[in-house]
């Protein structure tokens, strides 16, 4: 039977002054998901692979079923599939893992229907399932992971995304930390309201960043690398947040913040030259604390989730 | 004795979503200051017209002179100068009246000194005679009308001042209507706090609205116009705000917004061909509950405040 197999990328959310708005796609690492045609109707999960055993298998809860699901209700006919995952990204690091996942099967199962859907309208079921995953139907990682480069979620009433320009030369550093930070713990110390002036000081930073893009201007870009919003309550959960920081830009880094709600930090970088010492410094902050660090660094994903694989 | 005559245009502040970060420049109208050297140190304001009476001649307070003491006290040198002011533009009106008049006496008094500062190092002068006029040091008025086009004031502390692109065939309508508004009434109902999910949206379309720039789509210009922090606060000051909106938008607005802190509203438009169905549809809609209305249309201005006129 028919089968194919996609990759989807890996993404940053929030992007420091992006707060529930903004996220970039990494070319480093992502999930993949191999879908086979099958003669009776109805998904199955048949594999999933360096789960460490933590991911559900019923179609109900898992993502890229989830995803397919929603995909297949829109499309009016049942169509059976195998689904098989293989996970390139930790779970719960705030790398975007369950994006990716929900992504990379959407990519496959669309092509093995014969590319139907376009790529865009795939969206609206990939935020299904991180609906499904995370108990909130957030864009910022699916929208990049499915996409590319960085992009702008304006709106989800109704849904508007917009892919921003890249510039040439930008680079992205993640620092995943071994220990684990729940979503759910990461949101709860969000206040629910926030002072006037802070929301003025995140407007002007994001409105910066998005004019650094276009202007290809990485001394703003930097300059707008600012969060008052998240992360000053989001960093008394992340061990050493600040002295890694001021390490990483010592060492050359544009500016560092929390990927999506953490625990990976993400620091931008103007070239690849400088990624050395970045990893470098972020591996003795975290050593000098006691903690373990995987530290990958990877040029910006333009193109989002591709098909791998075709198989008749 | 040399003088010098310059001309400083209208501005229209926060631009819906831009609330205290963002400003543009028009072509229509502006303040115009002439100063002429003296022998004598220290400045004299010698005329004032078109304000009907209402500006402080007094060195220590005139928006004009406190700009150019500002410049002198840096320059240090105290050059005497008389200054001669015509205001082109209404008072109070939200199109940057005090922001234009600081700006034009600081582009011709530069010039009488042989332009000793860049343009952009006018602007700590331009924020402080801001001060002396309406107690808030803001720089969404002085920034656009120094530097024209769309400017993004990112940061005070310290000032960070973007001029982002501007597109091709974008116009504006301005909308004066015939009763005051005190900047100060307009600043005491906004809220000193907001919930963050109105903060989240209105970052998500400012940076929509950069973009819109920047990649010229109009659509996506039109779609980010949208104020959930000043302007559902500031639009019960403003007799039929949300009738004139949709009156203008059906007429070809791209959108409709509060200019500064009002009473003007300004709106957006794609191109000059709508210019009379908006002027017709708003002028109607002011006429229908009672106030008479000024509107005025006007490309953007790209390039600031100018000089008109030098004399030896």
């Amino acid at each position: 039977m028919k089968s194919v197999k996609a990759f989807a990328p890996a993404t940053v959310a929030n992007v420091s002054c992006g707060f529930d708005i903004l996220g970039f796609a990494i070319d480093a690492m992502g999930d993949y998901v191999e879908i086979t045609r099958k003669e009776k109707s109805g998904l199955c999960v048949v594999s999933i692979e360096d789960d460490g055993g933590k991911l559900p298998w019923e179609v109900e809860k898992n993502t890229c079923a989830v995803a397919i699901q929603a995909m297949l209700d829109d499309y009016g006919q049942q169509i059976g599939m195998d689904i098989a995952l293989r996970k390139g990204l930790p779970l719960g690091s705030g790398m975007g893992s369950s994006a990716a996942s929900a992504v990379a099967a959407l990519i496959a199962a669309n092509r093995l229907l014969g590319d139907p859907y376009e790529r865009k309208n795939l969206l609206p079921f990939a935020i299904a399932a991180e609906k499904a995953a995370c108990g909130a139907g957030h864009a910022d990682n699916v929208a990049p992971s499915l996409l590319g480069g960085f992009v702008l979620v304006r709106d989800y009433h109704p849904l508007d995304v917009i892919k921003l320009h890249v510039p040439d030369g930008l680079y992205c550093t993640l620092l995943h930390p071994h220990y684990e930070l729940k979503t759910a713990d990461s949101r709860s110390v969000l206040r629910d309201s926030i002072p006037l002036k802070h929301s003025t000081i995140q407007s002007g930073n994001v409105a910066g960043f998005i004019a650094g893009l276009y202007q290809e201007d990485f001394e703003l870009i930097s300059r707008s690398m600012r969060d008052v919003i998240a992360e000053p309550y989001r960093a008394v959960l992340l061990p050493g947040f600040y002295e890694i920081r001021e390490a990483l830009k010592t060492a050359g880094a544009l500016g560092m913040g929390i990927s999506g709600s953490g625990p990976t930090l993400f620091a931008l970088s103007q070239g690849s030259e400088k990624s050395e010492a970045i990893a470098k410094a972020a591996k003795e902050i975290y050593e000098s604390i006691g903690l373990g660090v995987d530290v990958y660094f990877s040029s910006i994903n333009t193109i989002g989730a591709y098909v791998l694989e075709e198989k008749e």
